[in-house]
C-alpha cells in the first residue's frame, strides 16, 4: 500500500500545507507565529502588532503601528446595503449565520474582486479587519431589532470593538484583557477553519468566499462553538458543587465536555488558556468575586484526574468574556473576528503559491450493474 | 519520515474520506455513484432518479419518483426575506456570490437548525433541492433589477429550472438535454467543493454552512468557474480558425486553458464530456448550425496533440448551455444547483460518521526569539 492509499480519518497528523505563518511546536512547547512565540508576544505586544506581523512579515515600530491603526480606522464603516441585508434576516438567525451572510454580501462592493495579487489581497485583508468587528456587532444588534452602533474612532482598535459589543467604554484593565484575548485567538496553525479557507482559496476563489467558509467551519460545536458551550455549562451550574456534579454526570454518560483537550497539545495545558486564566484572576480580584475562577479550577482538576485532559483557550476565554459583559452568543463571532488576520494571511499565502486541494476517497460502498 | 510527515501539495492522491457515495474508478473507467456507473445511469435515468439514489440509497420505482417530485414541488417557494436580501446586494454582485449569500441567509428560517439527525438532515436536503434553483434564478434576476420569476409547478423539476433560468418552456429535446446535464453534474467523488463541505461539516456545523462554503469553492476559476471561462473563449473567437489561433497563442504563452484535463482522469476523455458532446451534436443538428461543435472539435484535436489533454465536462457543457439560451454567468450556479444533491449526501455521511478534519503543516518560516 503506497503512502497515498493509507486512509487517516480527519487527516490527523497529515501535513496539508507548507507555511511560513505559524506552527504548533509541541516539542519546544511553542505556538510559533511568524517565528515568534505567541505567548511571549502576548506579554509585550498588542493585537495591532500581531496584525502587522502577520500581514507585513515583521513586528512594527511605533510609527508603523500608528499607521496600521489609522488605516484600519478609515474603513470602519460598512455599506448601508449590508445593514439592510441584516434587517431582512429572520429574527432567529444565529449570530454566526448573520456574520457569514454579512461577509458573503461584502464581496459585491469590491471593485477589484478579480484581482488576487499580493498588493490587492493585502488591502482587502486590512479592509476586512476594519469591517468584521462592525459586522459582528451590528449583525447581532440589527437582527435583534436593536439600533446599529457606530464605531468610535477616538478609541483604540480593541477598545472600539469592545465598545461596539457592549455599548460601554472599557476600563484600562478591560481593554488590556480584551486585547489579550484577540492576540491569543489571532492565529493558530491549521485548525479546521483555516484549513477550510485554504481549501476554498486553492480554487482561486476570493478572500470573501474563503472567509465565508471559515465562519461556517468555526460555527461548529467541535470548533469555535466551544467557548459558548463552556459558558452555558458554567451558568447552568451556578456553584462549584453543582458544576462538579454536572461534570461527573457528563463523564458518567460519556458526553463530550467542551473546553478540554486539543488534538495537537493533548499532554499539557494550552499555554493560551493559562494566559486567559491569569486574566480571569485579575478580573475576579477587581470585582471581588472569584466564583467563576473557583468553578473553572474545580473543573480543571476533575478533568485532569478523570480523563488526563487539560483546558484549552475556549475554557478560560468564556468566563473572561462573561466578566467583560459580552453577550454569550458573540463569543464565537469575536473568535472569528480576531482570527480574521490569521485567515487572511493563510489565504494570501495560498494564492501566492497555489496547488488545488483535490484528495481522493476510500470507496466502501457496493457495486451494481445496470441492464444495457 | 513517517507517513504523516510526508507533505503532498494539494493532497494529490491522499485519501481524505471513507465513503459509500461515489468513486472515480480509473481502472475500470467508471464514475461509480452508489454502486452504479453514472454514464449508464445517464442513458436510462433522469435527475430525480439520481436524487432518490443519492439520498435514499437506491433507485426509485415509478411511485417513489412521483413522490420525490411532489415533495420537491411543495417547497419551491423561498421566503420573501431572501428576495429582500437580494434586493439589497449591489448590482455588481457576482451570481455565485448572490447564490452564496442566499443559501447562507436561508439558515435563519430553519426551526430545527440544531438537529443534525439523519431524518432532519434528509428533509433539509430535499428543501434545499427545492430552493436552490429558485435562489439561482432569482438572485440573478433581482440583483440585475429584473422582476423575480415564479416556479411553475406543472412542469417537471428540470423543465421548471430551465424555465426559471431562461423565461421559456423547454422543447422536449431541450428538457432532455438540460436534465442530462444535471445528471452528469450531480455527483463526482471528492472535488474541492465536496471536500470543503465535508471539512466544514466535520466541526458539526450545519448543512447551510457546508453548502455556503461549497459555493465559495465552486466559484473558483480552477473549479466550477471553468465552464464559464470556456464559453467566453468560444465567443471571443467566433470562428474555427480564430479559436485555433487563440489556443495556439495561449499554448505558446503557457497560459492555462480551461475545460481540459482533470486530476483524476488525465489519460482519457471525461466520459461525461462525451455525453455532452453528443447532446451538442443533437442541438446543432436541430438548429442547422454546427459552428460551436466544429470549434470544440478543433480545440479538442489541438489539445490532444499538443498537450495530451482531453476535454472535461465543462468544455462541452458550456456550448450546450449556450445553445439552450442560458446566460453565461449562470453556468456555474447551475453546476452548483445540480451538485446540491451530491453535497447533501456527503454532509449527511460526514455527520453520521464524523471525525474532525484537523491536519498539520510543514513550517518553513524562520524562528526568532524575543527579549524576556
Amino acid at each position: 500500500m503506497s503512502i497515498e492509499e493509507k486512509y487517516i480519518p480527519g487527516l490527523d497528523g497529515v501535513i496539508a500545507s507548507e507555511t511560513k505563518i505559524s506552527f504548533l511546536d509541541t516539542v519546544q512547547g511553542e505556538i510559533v507565529i511568524k517565528g515568534y512565540d505567541l505567548i511571549k508576544l502576548s506579554q509585550t505586544r498588542e493585537y495591532l502588532d500581531i496584525v502587522h506581523l502577520l500581514l507585513e512579515d515583521r513586528l512594527p515600530n511605533v510609527e508603523e503601528k500608528v499607521a496600521v491603526n489609522n488605516k484600519l480606522k478609515q474603513a470602519y464603516q460598512i455599506p448601508n446595503g449590508v445593514f439592510e441585508v441584516f434587517r431582512n434576516l429572520p429574527h432567529e438567525t444565529h449570530p454566526m449565520d448573520g456574520l457569514r451572510t454579512g461577509i458573503s454580501s461584502l464581496a459585491g462592493y469590491d471593485d477589484k474582486l478579480e484581482d488576487r495579487s499580493l498588493k490587492v489581497n493585502k488591502e482587502r485583508a486590512y479592509n476586512l479587519l476594519s469591517s468584521v468587528p462592525n459586522i459582528v456587532a451590528n449583525s447581532y444588534r440589527i437582527i435583534r431589532k436593536m439600533e446599529p452602533v457606530q464605531p468610535k474612532e477616538e478609541l483604540s482598535y480593541s477598545a472600539n470593538f469592545f465598545y461596539m459589543l457592549t455599548g460601554k467604554y472599557p476600563s484600562p484593565l478591560e481593554e488590556k484583557i480584551f486585547d489579550l484575548s484577540l492576540v491569543l485567538y489571532s492565529e493558530h496553525e491549521m485548525p479546521n477553519s483555516t484549513f477550510t479557507a485554504r481549501v476554498i482559496a486553492s480554487t482561486q476563489s476570493d478572500l470573501y468566499g474563503a472567509l465565508t467558509g471559515a465562519v461556517a467551519s468555526l460555527k461548529g460545536s467541535l470548533h469555535g462553538g466551544a467557548n459558548e458551550a463552556v459558558m452555558y455549562m458554567l451558568n447552568k451550574a451556578g456553584s462549584v458543587a453543582a458544576f462538579e456534579e454536572n461534570l461527573y454526570k457528563k463523564l458518567y454518560n460519556k458526553e463530550k465536555i467542551m473546553g478540554f483537550g486539543h488534538r495537537v497539545y493533548m499532554k499539557k495545558m494550552d499555554p493560551r488558556a493559562l494566559m486567559m486564566k491569569n486574566a480571569l484572576k485579575d478580573l475576579c480580584e477587581k470585582e471581588g468575586n472569584d466564583l467563576l475562577l473557583q468553578m473553572c479550577e474545580a473543573g480543571e482538576k476533575i478533568m485532569e484526574s478523570e480523563k488526563g485532559l487539560f483546558p484549552n483557550l475556549d475554557y478560560y476565554a468564556a468566563p473572561v468574556y462573561w466578566m467583560l459583559g459580552i453577550p454569550i452568543s458573540l463569543y464565537t463571532p469575536i473568535f472569528f473576528s480576531s482570527r480574521t488576520v490569521g485567515l487572511c494571511a493563510h489565504v494570501i499565502e495560498q494564492h501566492e503559491n497555489n496547488r488545488l486541494f483535490r484528495p481522493r476517497v476510500l470507496y466502501t460502498g457496493e457495486r451494481h450493474s445496470l441492464p444495457n
